[in-house]
């Protein structure tokens, strides 16, 4: 069993590359090999698994052929520049969101080697106005570059699996939640920011109203997907390849709820409103609630409550226990 | 007013030149030239408007170029090769509709001319299953290359949109019936064969059972109905650009009801069953009836009866007389 990441450097790739490297299998298949593609270097893991760490561009023919020609048998192709960065920087967005997709389905098609691609849509290629709770068979109509960019990557990944090219499964991620690392100026990052930064003994700015609704999964549920839908037998899907993946939805104030239930009143306090209109513009376009009936009777499984993903943040990010 | 037309030389680009020049105007202002780009030379008619005609490649950006310098006010996106080549000749297909459309509207986006574009897309954007009636939300799953890459550069013509560098519309096409000229291989030919071949006193084959339901309109409508794109109010058509235009829906067993009543028994009786299974396989996937709501609600019109568009094809195609 080869492997072939793509975006390995980012947040949920570290996370696949250390669930893969630690469990040495994927399938029910010894791991030989994963081959890590990014366009910055990163640290990985050292352990039983051999692995090839390339630095380039997925746009460049040159450097996807090179990733292809280690023939994996399960492609996982999460590279691509975030919302914001497309929006801001257009062309940029377009190559490596889209380019870099085509490039490397092309190079996949080209070698014959079909494997199983399993590639990370979003959300973001609904757009506003949605119903109440957004059913599997709900048009896809983005109001952003990224999410037209998602929305022809779908599109291919369905044509070349229909085709025989590969066997693909696209999984849009809800919002990732609770996301480590720094607070960033993502307008979805408030969902982290409020409860990371108050579980650390940091303030955390909240820009919108408390009775926003969101559906939210855990990075660890990211990868539990991730490897869902590297071992789903396609012959089962039928020809509609991109899949709503299930989360937790929630109010923002049922998130600061569980936030109290488990860390406390003083936790709570840390959170300051702060009303952001530029925020809240782009929040109030977004979708709520999900059906995700497809990918949930596939066998998708996720967090129950948000309770349960805030402990999740507990025990993959610190060590299990609150700090003192 | 100057104009653009790609694909100019097919059969709804050639009927789109006739009546331009016919008309001298379009949105109510003169028409000072037409720019016509096809992969193949054609005869236009001679009139009033100037009309320049480029053979070319859509996705040789140099061509395209040439194009955009004329700086059109309008243009229409006829270009594309059909649903059979495009599954036939998978490279081909991705370079004509995909790259071919990708690099006229970034030619428009970088010459920040901003002009109306209007591009014909098709029903080929939807798969099966389907409900009774299409409504204007179903979510677009292509079942053909061909309707993969109109999927991708509706997408594109909607981000194009938003983002301000050009005002789109894409209009899905129902089956063009009754296509004029020979007979052709197409799947949907029949559709026009089993009209158009007795109607000149010729035989046709009906390879598919007279149950089929399928949603027609005629050339004439399909020329209309780009004429009423090219002068709609984009501000009030939101993000959402891409519309199912209006058509007959009708069982092939109600096509040839009016055949009779028009042409009388004698015309019905040149129409052969030969029941084929390969094309049935095909004709038995696509969708029947379009709701096309929004379409009619912004003032798209076309026959109401399947006798009307025979009489269309009798006044445009025949001199208004049938053959003695």
């Amino acid at each position: 069993m080869r492997i072939l990441i793509t975006g390995a450097a980012g947040m949920i790739g570290r996370k696949l590359v250390a669930r893969l490297t630690k469990d040495g299998r994927l399938n029910g298949k010894s791991i030989a090999a994963i081959t890590l593609a990014d366009v910055v270097a990163a640290e990985f893991p050292v352990g039983t698994v051999a692995l090839n760490a390339h630095v380039g561009d997925l746009a460049d023919t040159a450097f996807v052929g090179k990733l292809i020609a280690t023939k994996p048998d399960v492609v996982f192709h999460l590279a691509g520049i975030v919302s914001g960065e497309a929006e801001t920087n257009f062309e940029l967005g377009y190559r490596v969101n889209l380019d870099g997709t085509r490039v490397l389905f092309d190079a996949i098609r080209l070698a014959q080697i079909a494997p199983r691609v399993v590639f990370t849509s979003s959300i973001a290629v609904y757009g506003a106005p949605f119903p109440a709770k957004i059913t599997d068979d709900f048009l896809t109509t983005p109001l952003t570059s990224y999410g037209t960019q998602k929305v022809m990557s779908e599109a291919l990944l369905a044509d070349y699996t229909r085709r025989g090219f590969f066997d693909g499964i696209g999984i849009r991620l809800p919002t990732i939640c609770v996301r480590p690392g720094k607070p960033n100026k993502a307008a979805s990052g408030f969902f982290s920011n409020i409860i990371r930064e108050p579980l650390a003994g940091q303030e955390a700015i909240l820009p919108v109203p408390r009775d926003v609704v969101h559906t939210l999964a855990s990075p660890r549920s990211a990868v539990n997907f991730l490897i869902h839908a590297a071992g789903l037998d396609g012959a089962g899907l039928g020809p509609r390849r991109n899949l709503n993946m299930p989360g937790v939805g929630v109010t923002v104030q049922e998130q600061i709820d569980a936030l109290g239930r488990v860390a406390g009143a003083k936790a709570v306090a840390l959170i300051k409103e702060q009303p952001d209109a530029a925020i809240w513009a782009i929040v109030k376009n977004w979708p709520t609630r999900f059906e995700a009936k497809r990918a949930r009777d596939l066998g998708f499984v996720c967090e129950k409550t948000f309770e349960e993903i805030i402990r999740a943040h507990i025990e993959d990010e610190l060590g299990g226990q609150l700090p003192k």
